[in-house]
């Protein structure tokens, strides 16, 4: 096995994972579960999203949340926020995003479900967005990067046309995304294989779903090829509004644990992360989705 | 990736799956799922175990299980036992069984707590059942060949030693078993690494449970090291009953998905997998313990 030394977690239980929750959340918990996240050691957090509370009603309180946790940790961590477009973009430097995320989609059919949107249409906003970052880093993510749950199988030429799309644009951090929680291994190691030679400069972020369990026969095949940046999300919880089938992101807990086991620094206390867990399910009311949360849980 | 073309799947679901169930389940429910279980391609399935009724109460019906599905299916599918002893052995050879599962474990602790032998106890029982065992395949399970609930991390000399006290007794088979689902792919990459080269001549089997969700991760990186058979439990049920914390087997569903996704050829019927699945949800009345079973069901 050719590991890496240390990777970087990005956590995403704040948005990815509290956005697919349909119960209105209360912005103080919200802002709670950051604060304990804070706590166990991320330097990147995504907070919120700055979508149209029309189309996701949970993130309403984005510039609350945001302005909050910024004035709070803001010397410790940055905080990324999602913005679906360019009003959305502008919302969030507003309320003090340290970094943007901008997702299109691989797959023509899924990024028309999710942004009503043509690939194309979603480029010419991303482009927008770059234009305003200022000193910020900008994240294109290319959702649907393995398969697409109205497409099938995305080629991986698909994926090379978005980041070429994305680089003439002025992306700085490109995240790959297995979306809907499908891919295997193999195709792990075939999109891989391509761009990591063909962008040997840049640094990809894997953001994954554990829908079929191979989420973290993922993470290993992906570290085998050298990535060092994964988004994770506490108690396992996310999936995609717009993406029929998808189950949650990787646990957060679930990744440490095995990157300790595997001997890979990821500068994070696991104990920290699985209390966070253990908050998030007394105040939500549900059962953990990652497998560690579940183990550690006595009520289980 | 560096991966066999086929691998066979042991489907262990009705002993190492049904054994951990408190509520008594008729016999012909049972029966009913070994019957479906034949319908999906296994050569092999572990029927039951000839344990004492007293210590695992739920396999008190052993015999007449067995019995029946050997008369049924004899011709086509080969039934292993568990027997935990040389009594145990002799009622399963009587019963009809076509191999036989003994189980000592690596972890002198663990082998105690579960058999209140030494290994040494163990391994002598073990012989004796050898020398009956006629035209039968004798399956030398090394239970905690990876961590012990009890001891902690369990040295891979300490499995070389039961190799080659089981191979001295007259095993047929060896399974190397992560009892409590804790390894990493790091441990599986130590041991194997070890007993590959160290016993080229052996083909080692893997039982995997999937407490902590790197299953998937521990067969890829068998695979790699050219493990090529495996055991899962429809489901994903299954446990210790002496070994506190340990959570399901590898749902046979899950780990069928993914072979077929990395283009390994199992041999197995996938969509009747999940058929059995549905139909131990239903007679149970238990949710999934595995992946796809889960996303496979409308009710979740």
């Amino acid at each position: 096995m050719q590991l890496p030394e240390k990777v970087e977690i990005i956590e995403v239980c704040p948005r990815d994972g509290l956005q697919n929750i349909k119960t209105p959340i209360p912005t103080e918990v919200k802002i709670a579960i950051i604060d304990q996240l804070v706590d166990c050691g991320f330097n990147w957090i995504e907070a919120t999203s700055f979508v149209h509370p029309r189309a996701i009603p949970q993130m309403a309180d984005a510039a609350e949340v945001l302005t909050t946790v910024k004035a709070r940790h803001g010397s410790k961590v940055g905080f990324i926020a999602l913005a679906p477009n360019l009003f959305g973009a502008k919302r969030a430097i507003e309320a003090g995003a340290d970094a943007i995320t901008f997702v299109a989609s691989a797959s023509e059919k899924h990024n028309l479900e999710n942004t009503r949107q043509t690939i194309e249409q979603s480029i010419a906003a991303f482009a927008e967005v770059c234009k305003i970052k200022a000193d910020r880093k900008v994240r294109l993510a290319i959702a649907t990067a393995f398969d697409c749950p109205f497409a099938g199988a995305v080629a991986p030429a698909q994926v090379v046309k978005l980041i070429e799309a994305g680089l003439a644009a002025g992306a700085d951090e490109f995240l790959l995304a297995d979306t809907i929680g499908t891919a295997s291994p193999r195709q792990m190691d075939a999109l891989l294989s391509l761009v990591r030679v063909k962008y040997p400069q840049l640094s990809f972020i894997l953001h994954i779903h554990d829908t079929q369990g191979m989420g973290l026969a993922n993470v290993l095949t992906a570290l085998n090829f050298g990535v060092t940046r994964f988004e994770g999300s506490a108690f396992g919880l996310g999936g995609c509004p717009f993406a029929p089938g998808a189950a949650g992101n990787i646990a957060t807990e679930d990744l440490v644990n095995m990157l300790h086991k595997l001997g890979v620094d990821t500068g994070l206390d696991y104990e920290k992360i699985i209390q966070v867990a253990h908050f998030i399910e007394a105040k939500l009311g549900i059962l953990p989705v990652g497998h560690m949360a579940r183990v550690a849980c006595p009520q289980q």
